[in-house]
């Protein structure tokens, strides 16, 4: 089921009458689309012959540049040769899986971590060694005890994690940077979600606190992390770029792994998104995302208060897309998925999103992706979802009622 | 060297005053800027935000289908489903090795062929056993003493192939088809120039042949040829968007790798390219770019046989964007390019497109990049660089004067 499930399911979903809050979907109405328009425009009055042509591996200048420049904003210094633009961060993490496992290499992951990664490196034949994560991101405790054991490198999504949406904390980060320094265990950074925070004051990601504990000028790029983003979550998905940020040698393998992959990304989009970026708009995009973004958290935190049963719990995500829910123990939210679409409204199941194994009572919800009335709506239908699920649950194991 | 030398190369030849036919660049003042900005204009309008958003991994229906017609054209037919949009089709040949190829499996190849199919299969560990390819293609006798030994999957550029520029005759096709049906053993046939042919009858691709071999009827997909192409030399390289044809099982196997890989290709692009392709205009871009080509080449041939010394050899290809030089045996291009950088002029020596090893004194020439004029000055130069290198050879390896 693992392996293509939310994209199945996708399509599956996609009648108008179903609420989804399944995909990884941003949304829609605020893409950019009069500015994408006089983007294209400028770029083929200006550039046509180049942004058509083939270029190089590494991606258009000019975009590294801008990346070097919103990278060192955020406390990291680093050249455009520690830049590589990818096809989505999710060909960054093929390129990871692709210059580092070797068949049979431990991964380290938080468990439940992104689906993606362990797709992408399933295919490399990674073996997963699993912590634990709680709202303060991974459990430290657990992060100790396996560290030593011939781990090739470390993963972990700091800024409202996909599924859980929750965060690292801050004390988190710097024993977790002291842990892949002391142990010399590469760490890689996926933060697609940074820029969307909504409250409470940004925290150093692991890049930048890495580069301090080895004393860099300026938080110089050190060596210990690879650090990936994108713009698919603060432009637009259909233009497939992100980015990965790493130590020169390491870039240099990645781009020869990027050869053999695709060649090169779209040299057209590139010219594009550098168009969209350059100058203060895009700032003020995020600013407009993260408010919306926001009012739909909210709608979705508030509804949750109003319609989800007793027994039920669920993150309370400062930023990002998703949020993850908890039915009693005991429900199987697979199993539970055709009781959801009897209710018109869709979601993850959480188990895929374990890399060995978990509990089965959990989902993955998106909030970027609707707005508040029909959030509100679909959360009263999943309510009755859940209040139906657990009703079941009770009838099949009678032994729990017994905890009413 | 092999594994990123033409783009490394690239690099260094891009000053204004270098000649270069190193590149497999297609001539960019035939892009069609203006109708380019047209069709953004358009999907930006019409679908903006379907355009920005995330899709499917297998691409764009429209364009999907449109790729089904353009192959019944072609004499094979096929379903939607039978079609992977990818990015480019070096995606094709990385998700073909991602899905066929575990490490020490052996993959037939022309020798020499394409370096960046060695380029993408060398990442899962194949073996490559290889025959040699003369002015017909492949040497079919040799193919037939090797087909059985355990054979993961053949590969063949029937058209103008890459580095080559010669064409597999139709009955090599035909034997080709008949061996690859005996021995079970699949075809993978890359078709990125199938289009561009300057003189000759069209031959009927490998697909369509094995189709019907297979009495399938209008030539139905059979399922012994993976197919791919490429809308890079027709349309633009920079929008990065090629095809898989195959059978539907296999289809789904790629679709599951391309996830992994890069979840899917660029929405946008994909959408810009259905509006470029829809309709009639393509066709005669087509023409066009056959012309234009047409032209170089035989300015290259021309200026060839003014300016190349004796004891130099090359091919005449039908279509597509390259030719292949000799100089006599003896001669090392590798060592020699330094030679070729004096005279300002460049080159892609042959070596490399050996997949395990062959002769020093070939090179690969570019004819679509350069106009007219251009090419003769750079032949000239080219000229010059055999000319001083059969002297040196001469000098360093006196017993071959008495060949004179």
């Amino acid at each position: 089921m693992k392996s293509s499930f939310i994209r199945e399911l996708l399509k599956v979903t996609s009648q108008p009458d179903v609420i989804s809050f399944g995909g990884g979907f941003p949304a829609a109405e605020l893409f950019p689309i009069e500015r994408t328009r006089a983007a294209c425009d400028k770029v083929l009055k200006e550039n046509g012959s180049k942004a058509l042509q083939y270029a190089t591996t590494e991606g258009y200048d000019p975009l590294r540049d801008w990346i070097v420049e919103f990278t060192a904003k955020q406390g990291v210094q680093v050249t455009r040769e520690n830049v590589l633009l990818t096809s989505g961060s999710q060909q960054a993490l093929d390129l990871i899986g692709r210059v580092f496992i070797n068949r049979g290499d431990r991964v380290l992951t938080e468990s439940p971590t992104y689906l993606g990664a362990i797709q992408a490196w399933n295919a490399y034949g990674a073996v997963y060694e699993t912590i634990d994560t709680d709202d303060d991101g991974l459990n430290i405790e657990q992060l100790e005890k396996v560290i030593g054991h011939n781990i090739k490198f470390q993963y972990v999504l700091p800024n409202f994690q996909n599924p859980m949406g929750v965060s690292l904390s801050l004390e988190r980060r710097k024993k977790l940077v002291e842990i892949a320094n002391k142990s010399s265990v590469p760490l890689v950074e996926d933060d697609p979600y940074g820029a969307l925070r909504f409250e409470g004051e940004r925290v150093p990601s692991v890049a930048q606190l890495d580069a301090e504990y080895n004393g860099c000028d300026n938080g110089t790029m050190s060596g210990s992390v690879i650090y990936t983003s994108t713009f698919s979550k603060i432009l637009a998905p259909g233009l497939r770029i992100g980015w990965v940020i790493a130590p020169d040698e390491v870039i240099k393998k990645m781009v020869q792994a990027k050869q053999g992959a695709d060649l090169q990304g779209s040299t057209f989009d590139q010219y594009v998104a550098y168009e969209l970026a350059r100058g203060d708009w895009l700032d003020e995009h995020i600013e407009t995302i993260r408010r919306v973004y926001k009012e739909r958290r909210d709608a979705m935190l508030e509804a949750f208060e109003e319609f989800m049963p007793v027994g039920t719990s669920w993150t309370k995500p400062k930023g990002g897309l998703f949020l993850w829910l908890r039915l009693p123990e005991g429900c199987d939210t697979v199993e539970l998925f055709s009781l959801a679409l009897e209710e018109k409204v869709v979601y993850v199941p959480g188990a895929p999103f374990y890399p060995n194994s978990g509990p089965k009572n959990t989902m993955r919800l998106n909030f970027s992706a609707s707005n508040p009335e029909l959030i509100r709506e679909g959360v009263r239908r999943l309510g009755n979802m859940a209040k139906r699920s657990i009703l079941l649950m009770r009838s099949s194991h009678p032994s729990l009622r017994t905890q009413e």
